[in-house]
């Protein structure tokens, strides 16, 4: 397996399946782990970094689940390639800025990705389509077990996994849904929501993480608090949250069908009708209205696509990933017309199976 | 014919054949007569006004071009058949106002249309798709030469024909042209233009005649002096203008195509995926998008409908229209709906003939 060929490969977390996946696009566990006896990387030497490379590159050989992996060095990469992975989910974008002495792990179905000498030595991701944390949880847990046969991990009685950032240390563990909340975004309720769950140590984040705003109306939710609770108790608290958000969305849904039908119906379809048409089109304008779409698809108004399409145009219509595919460097200029000619080919051309 | 008979029945004007029927919607021209030794219709008594009524009638069943022709007395419409009428350019606004004493008649193909005891005692309308003001004025000489047989019209030997109002005096000709100048508009070229007409004494009109706006890029040009120069010479005047404006939005159409062609086709093809696929829009915005679609049309960038389907699609989505073709009055919420409802019928169902 090559890099390149995640670009006609539809990650698993972007097929639009599993538990609420009406509302939630993907759920994904995050554990920061460390080797003992060696300085977390912003700290470490040249030498102590490969030294970490080395293990992790060990460890990850070894281990059943990530056996088709592939093992990528970041100074392999071009710019491109890197942002490719951050617009995929699979890399930070503090990762993608470094090179030396950093690598990515990740599975060709992309439900396990490792990012090695980023804040921590390990930083782990397993990430699946639909709200599922209970299975994110069961394989993040068997990934932990076969690792740290091979690489025991800095661990404290006293403050369990140890971090290079103290709210990270205890479990290590940070849980992140991905939502879509367009009907609360257009019945502007969804600050309310937010500040609501803000009270509950929980943070809010848009579609590519920390610092980002909000686009598309999606948006991660993830727990702050990773410390003096089990692993288990911190996934049921987010499962609890992310499950009282789901059913406001889909209250403010049912709400904007009965009320304002019309409306919704009108923004749904002209969106729907910009994306078969344009000829020029921003990442940002595409974002919203593929946002429209799925909302669209998901309370039935629109019913000639599926939401995998939608879900991978969201991807493929970013400025790494057209390049990607077109095989060079576009300017921006280039890519809001290449996004436009992509957007038309995919959904003149999709036929929905009966 | 019933005047009902009209809605599914496409003015001649609007079928977008003709000479530089690209740019030019209709030429037209209209003639102010009135009766000797009767006041003008706004200072005539109701027993005046009815002998001009009479007379008029008369005249008109005896007049082979009108031989077809409907001659309905206002009183006998209701508001929305007037309004009707104007939308469809065979009645002004400010005759739509007025019922007692009032006429309107129009042939079938909406070529002729004559008001009665408007501001003069007969204002004749010949009207025609393209630019062909020649023929517009044949078809006028002889209806005014065969109209006057059975009413001979006030005439002075020092001033000409008289008219209520003295700018009509002379010729009593108006000459007027219906341009699409969306390339002039979009070059922000317009203004000039139209500053270098009102210099040569011209006004500019919106579609809708006197006191409206320009919308959807439609310039109505017309000569304001009608006294001291022939018919002929008032005419080629005219043409000579119009000739000019057209090739001036002919060549803007070509610069747009060769530097700015991404950024047309992206205007053209959103405005008919809007079209399209809206499930709630309103007159102006129809307007404007019509207009965006025509151009399209016009310079080869959609080829899957016809110019005609357009023109008519500017008359149908007007409130009147909309209302008389479901039969009932609307609100200005159920007409954004209706309207939708129609362009998307016209627009999704048309196959353009080979």
């Amino acid at each position: 397996m090559k890099l390149d060929d995640l670009i006609n490969n539809l990650g698993e977390w972007l097929r639009g399946t599993g538990a609420n996946s009406n509302i939630v696009m993907s759920s994904r566990i995050r554990l920061a782990r460390n080797l003992p006896d060696i300085p977390f990387p912003h700290w470490a030497k040249k030498e102590q970094e490969l030294i970490v490379l080395n293990k992790a590159k060990e460890a990850i050989e070894s281990t059943p689940l990530l056996k088709d992996s592939l093992f990528i060095l970041l100074t392999d990469l071009e710019t491109v390639d890197k942002q490719f992975l951050v617009e995929r989910h699979l890399m930070s974008r503090e990762h993608a800025m470094r090179s030396n002495g950093k690598a990515v792990c990740l599975t060709p179905n992309e439900v396990v990705s490792i990012m090695i000498n980023e804040e921590d030595h390990l930083r782990i991701q397993v990430m699946k389509s639909g709200f599922d944390l209970d299975d994110v949880w069961r394989i993040m847990n068997k990934l932990d077990e076969d690792l740290s046969k091979i690489v025991p991990f800095a661990f404290s009685k006293e403050w369990g996994y140890l971090t290079a950032c103290p709210t990270n240390t205890g479990t290590g563990i940070r849980g992140s849904v991905m939502l879509h909340l367009p009907a609360l975004v257009m019945a502007r309720q969804i600050n309310r929501v937010l500040e609501a769950i803000a009270k509950l140590s929980f943070t809010t984040r848009g579609l590519y993480g920390e610092g980002t705003q909000a686009s598309g109306n999606f948006f991660q939710i993830s727990n702050q608090v990773s410390l003096g609770r089990t692993e288990e108790e911190i996934i049921g608290n987010i499962k609890g949250v992310i499950k009282q958000v789901i059913d406001q969305e889909e209250s403010a849904r049912q709400n904007l069908l009965s009320q304002h039908r019309n409306m919704l119906e009108d923004r749904i379809w002209r969106s729907y009708g910009t994306l078969k048409n344009s000829r020029i089109i921003s990442s940002q304008e595409t974002v919203e209205l593929l946002s429209m779409v799925r909302l669209g698809l998901d309370v039935d108004i629109i019913k000639d696509i599926e939401r995998f399409l939608i879900n991978e145009l969201f991807i493929l219509t970013q400025p790494a990933h057209l390049q990607k595919i077109e095989g060079k460097k576009l300017s921006p200029q280039e890519r809001d017309v290449k996004r436009a000619d992509l957007l038309r080919d995919k959904l003149n051309k999709y036929k929905k199976e009966k």
